[in-house]
């Protein structure tokens, strides 16, 4: 069996902003060089193996909308090769640098650990025969363990020590493969490392588990020698009720208590931010300021439903400020930008999903350049600088630094009478900026 | 001018279960020794003075509908004299152990600092007379650096560095005036630490001026030798658009990244739990395994409200969760439970405030000993450990200690060619019995 | 192949509250007479026949965890007589009198109509043999219009007007169904009646669509003499983001729209209602006023969650006070309560589903009988008499009556210089009375 | 004394979108002729006396930051003169054609009836002569009838009936100002027409009464020969924790409950939509579908805080959206759009206020050109035109006319061998179609 289901596809191309072509690139100009790099190597888009590959469309009160020809009934490995060439050809039309991968997306398993190890080595051989005849890289690997019922109380975090075990060979294995494909980082998502209800759970025992787990990941990365980036995806709740990587300040408390700081990132998706309440500049914003930025998942969900819907993104005003975080937080260096995005389930087309990718794309090189423009202009940091100008005067440093105690502050106020006058935040007049900048 | 609100009101008294008196308490039986200790150290109640005594019933739709003789026109220190007064009536009416502060409840503001701080010395030199001759001590003081307008950017993160000198002026004598009227505890509440507006915010530097002041204030402490706690209070968001002290677990970041983990704890609040996402319990479940648990503000949200409406908790089975955590945490120390709760706007009379305090009382006591009677049936105990029983083998805690590396987990696993079987998490069973336990 | 999954386990029963069977009931003595009739009158208990029987344990995140004997391979119409035998056991063992069930719950779709309807009719046939055999018998049928990928567009509001037709010739089959196995109801469940986007939707004409069909339905009952309640089951969001359905008073003005306010009524779900932003009691109490009471799913959200949890419901609280609206509304008539809750993934085994309803039972008898108590002490009926009293005197009736004109009001009120006064709400208090009520 | 807060200021004028005056407009163009009028005729653009000129920046954990010389202490009328002149000012500045007040804006209240009614005419009559010299005339007036201690627990739904006829007495009069001032519209926001606990609450009776005053004002309405729409404006919650008016479905069912559909429209706010779960153009399109579409509050909330911050738009894509929804309803006819909105209180100076209306205008003028063109170019009705085309066939139409019985549409589908096929909703592709229109 083969597949052709984007075979007569053209590959997508920049057209320029002009273009009434719905299948080309407006604003993606992939080689376009922005403040000293190519867009590409900015934002080193990649495509998500699973939503793309995988899902068949279902939702909790309805069935499969979504067949493709590699769900069909035949030969698993087989079928998992299918699956690959079709991969790569929707690869080959929207011509994006990166995919990401789980294990259970590229390879059939088993009832044994052994022989879905096995099915994970064969089809990651496959894979590397066409990542290297191909354009598209891998930016990272990660393995799932959420999904079968061994999971359902937890991967490391298990109540049963077999399943870390079971977890702790599943992982090596998928940092092998991650390794032998070059990936340029490994994702870990605690997709059940929380709990449904804390009367029969031990959060302690968890925490301890989650973390001896992540060390064990860490250690394996030097001794291997893979030089990627070690990340955590966040996310505060769904499928359980309580998720303990909940958001980036929480992950970043749970590294510097098992002294992992300098060694894990976090990967930011958009729709787990406000899950948990929060922007998604607000996320990576927070990442920055603690120096752990890793990579993003690209996506939105939707503001009025509470579960994650992993929409593709079409919102320039959020995307935007986004961008302008990651840009001033330094960039996100070996990471990149995943789309982990699905199409709705009525959108069952194999062309549904080049719109889809070409649409998110687009939404986010448009963000990149206007976010790039506004830095270059300067615009914020000036307004920045002006409201925190006072900090710069050697009696206010001197308070920051530490040079004062906190009665010689108070001395020191009450001598000289101070009395604070008030300044307009002037927010309406700066997010006027940003409109006029983003919408024009 | 004289104030007398409570004075006809006789002091509530415990009267047992099948009292019908709806000014008794039923099951506050102060002196009822529980594992181990009488009931009113292990709750160490408090009133808070604001919203008892400085509420006055508006809402951001509504007027003041709460009109007491103390908030008429007169002289301002006499006044919070008449106010104190009060305080103590109804300390005396509620028979309860401690009350809490902050310095804009007790003492009248003027323009300058230095008036300021003239004034709340004076009134707490009154507080001193008054607590000397009460049964009700200070569980801890605070200063409220959120509502007067110079805080309307932030108090510590405040752009303008007189803000910040302004604050440390007054937490330094909030602190000396805590320690003269021998508080147990003294808290933090970023009220405006936050942001409302990424795009005229600088979160970097924020975060280094509230890390520095924390220094500051706990080199302070050691310096006059204050023998209480330092305790932080999260709230995720309102007023600002995005709070720095979200929860526990940012909050337990926060400190690692200064070093202030061994010297700061966290002061929880049930409604600013649920703002934030999560459960009470679950907030002091966390605090608890991080080793950071240090008191409770008392009180409940609306689920279905986005706001924090400072409820008298009326729940009896989140409460009891609520404790079994604190009880298993190791108890509040020298931290205890503050009635963060006010009555309603239309709620408006002196009697009112009285039945609000005795049904919270009452609600929190009935928490605690269904708490400590299921500890002590050791149902949950059995339970988890049931659950976690394979954690106890050699080879299980071999992966836990850091004894195997990843890849001889993988070995180990592939060797025994584990399969992991599937064991019921019980949840509705066990959630039975804890009904069984909490309604008979 | 046949079933013995509940065969071994005793019936529950009743064993008053110092029963420590974990399997027996505290609270629901099925005979015994409160407020007139039998509890068991009062409270109309139904098993809900897809949570209970099709459930496989999925959620988004993860696979089938829940293996029953009748979900293996075999002859469909072999396998749905299993079921039903099961299901027949299980009603057995609680002792319940009623059950609900969808056609795809019991009967196996085909890919023809024709096929499908058939089958339905085989096993209703075979439903039909063992309610006669049974003390359980059927409070209402339903047709499941979501799950197939046919109806991922709507059911009657689908773009597809032969959608539309299928739904029809199920929906009349079902009728026919229900009418034949002597159901008390039947319910529609708008699954997919919404829309994703606006951006492709045509409003009006699906409202049209809806209202249409809803008089099919209508008529039909009329053409056949069913005798039971038409039920609408409102619900806000999810699957779709945004259902037509909404809330209680959204059906109202939908079916005053139609004509259909004295043919139609509320089927009301406790999580439904929290999704929607009320509480249950809410939704019960507006029902109640607006007089479309019908029917109840009981069960219970997660505050925290923004997802349909369906779980066993375990507030005292807030079901007391489901209760007492019940009550207050007259009753539920020839409606019940359906268990409308599964249990959770984690909870597979047979044991647990006998658990959770015994739980379920057990705490919504609790709660009748408290709602019932507190009506007979006429606590409430006290308060609000009280309150409203003003509105007695013949001047007020004047006002109410439609006996004044707007400028008559005006110039009463001006003659005689009324000055309304403040009066307390009392809410602490009256909360307290219903804490010591509900908890003892 | 008299203000001269903006009389510096020039009016501000349309520039077109090349201008970087950050205080002319780049978008409304109020003669420009669109869809066969001036812009400004569609927008009816007003100005929100509360929000512009009573507003001091209060929010429940601070108290002003916002001081405007009419706030200091003087004679009440004299004062209340200096405002109205201030507030004509900023009519100038802006050049809108409209503003709206309620009683409690524009004239001092006094302890009796009486005296706050003399006050309401004085100073009507001074806004008249203000009127009758601008270009900026009265869109609505409205009654504040919530923000007095006498409403906290309600207005036309008060316990008290005495509070019910000062109500009826001024929203009389604040009708005969409205047309006397020559208002086109005279609206109702039930602000405290809802509950905080059903526990001592009366619902029916307080929908009765709520129905009774609406039919009221309805009669007086003609009684006078007021000539503009009475408008009810919903709202779900805050500050009570449930208000009737909860969203357009139930307004339109309680409408039609006192058959009063055809005499009272919506204004609908968007704040108020997302805080009830709804988009805005949800609410938009439902008022549209329901024919009660009056006239719109203009503003926006923040999705991730849980109360109405009353912001000014600037999300392009969603205010498109809902002038889209207005378009294809037929326009706001004699409504218009009001900016319900305000300034955030660090942004207390007058030019905030000016920057802040200039952007909200901008943005919604943009958003209404961007409308119109999508609606001249027919895109999406194209795109539903052909989703909805099978209901054009006669057998479609007959079953959504009811020429067709529910058994006959079922024979017919059986006899026809029915089996609907999927098609895509194409959401992403007219998704990308909008993102494509708008941000360009």
């Amino acid at each position: 069996m083969s597949d052709t289901l984007f075979h007569d596809l053209p590959t997508v191309k920049y057209e320029g902003a002009t273009s009434t072509n719905q299948l080309a690139y407006q604003f993606y100009d992939a080689e376009r060089v922005v403040l000293g790099k190519p867009l590409k190597d900015h934002l080193r888009f990649a495509v998500a193996y699973w939503h793309s590959f995988a899902m068949t469309g279902t939702d909790p009160f309805g069935g499969s909308t979504i067949h493709r020809p590699w769900m069909e009934a035949g030969d698993p490995i087989a079928q998992a090769k299918v699956k690959a060439d079709a991969a790569f050809e929707l690869f080959r039309v929207l011509d994006l640098p990166f995919f990401c991968f789980h294990d259970a997306d590229i390879a059939p398993a088993e009832e044994t650990l052994a022989g879905t190890l096995k099915n994970l080595h064969t089809t990651a051989d496959y894979l590397g025969e066409k990542i290297s005849k191909s354009n598209t890289k891998l930016l990272w690997g990660t393995a799932n363990l959420f999904s079968h019922p061994r999971f359902m109380a937890g991967a490391s975090t298990n109540p049963d020590p077999e399943v870390f075990a079971w977890c702790a060979a599943t992982v090596k294995n998928c940092m092998d493969v991650t390794q032998q494909l070059g990936g340029s980082n490994y994702v870990l998502w605690g997709g059940r490392e929380g709990y449904e209800t804390l009367l029969n759970t031990n959060m302690k025992q968890e925490l301890e588990q989650m973390g001896r787990f992540l060390s064990l990941v860490v250690d394996y990365k030097h001794k291997i020698g893979f030089k990627g980036q070690i990340l955590i995806e966040p996310k505060p709740k769904e499928p359980t009720s309580h998720q303990y990587d909940f958001d980036t300040a929480t992950v970043y408390g749970f590294l510097k208590k098992f002294g992992l700081e300098n060694e894990v990132r976090v990967n930011l998706e958009a729709n787990h931010a406000t899950l948990a309440g929060h922007s998604f500049e607000h996320e990576i914003a927070t990442a920055g300021a603690l120096g752990i930025l890793g990579s993003l998942d690209i996506n939105r969900g939707d503001a009025l439903l509470g579960w994650d819907t992993d929409q593709f993104p079409n919102d320039l005003w959020t995307m935007t400020m986004a961008m302008y975080q990651v840009i001033k937080a330094g960039g996100l260096g070996v990471g990149g930008m995943n789309f982990d995005a699905k199409v709705r389930r009525q959108s069952f087309t194999p062309e549904d999903l080049v719109y889809a990718h070409v649409g998110g794309v687009d939404l986010c090189a448009r963000a990149f350049l206007k976010a790039a423009s506004i830095i270059e202009e300067g615009t914020y940091d000036k307004v920045i600088a002006d409201r925190y100008a006072g900090w710069q005067t050697p009696e206010a440093q001197a308070m920051l630094n530490g040079k004062k105690t906190l009665d010689e502050i108070a001395d020191d106020a009450l001598k000289n009478s101070i009395q604070p006058q008030p300044r307009s935040g002037r927010q309406e007049q700066v997010e006027n900026l940003l409109a006029r900048r983003i919408y024009s």
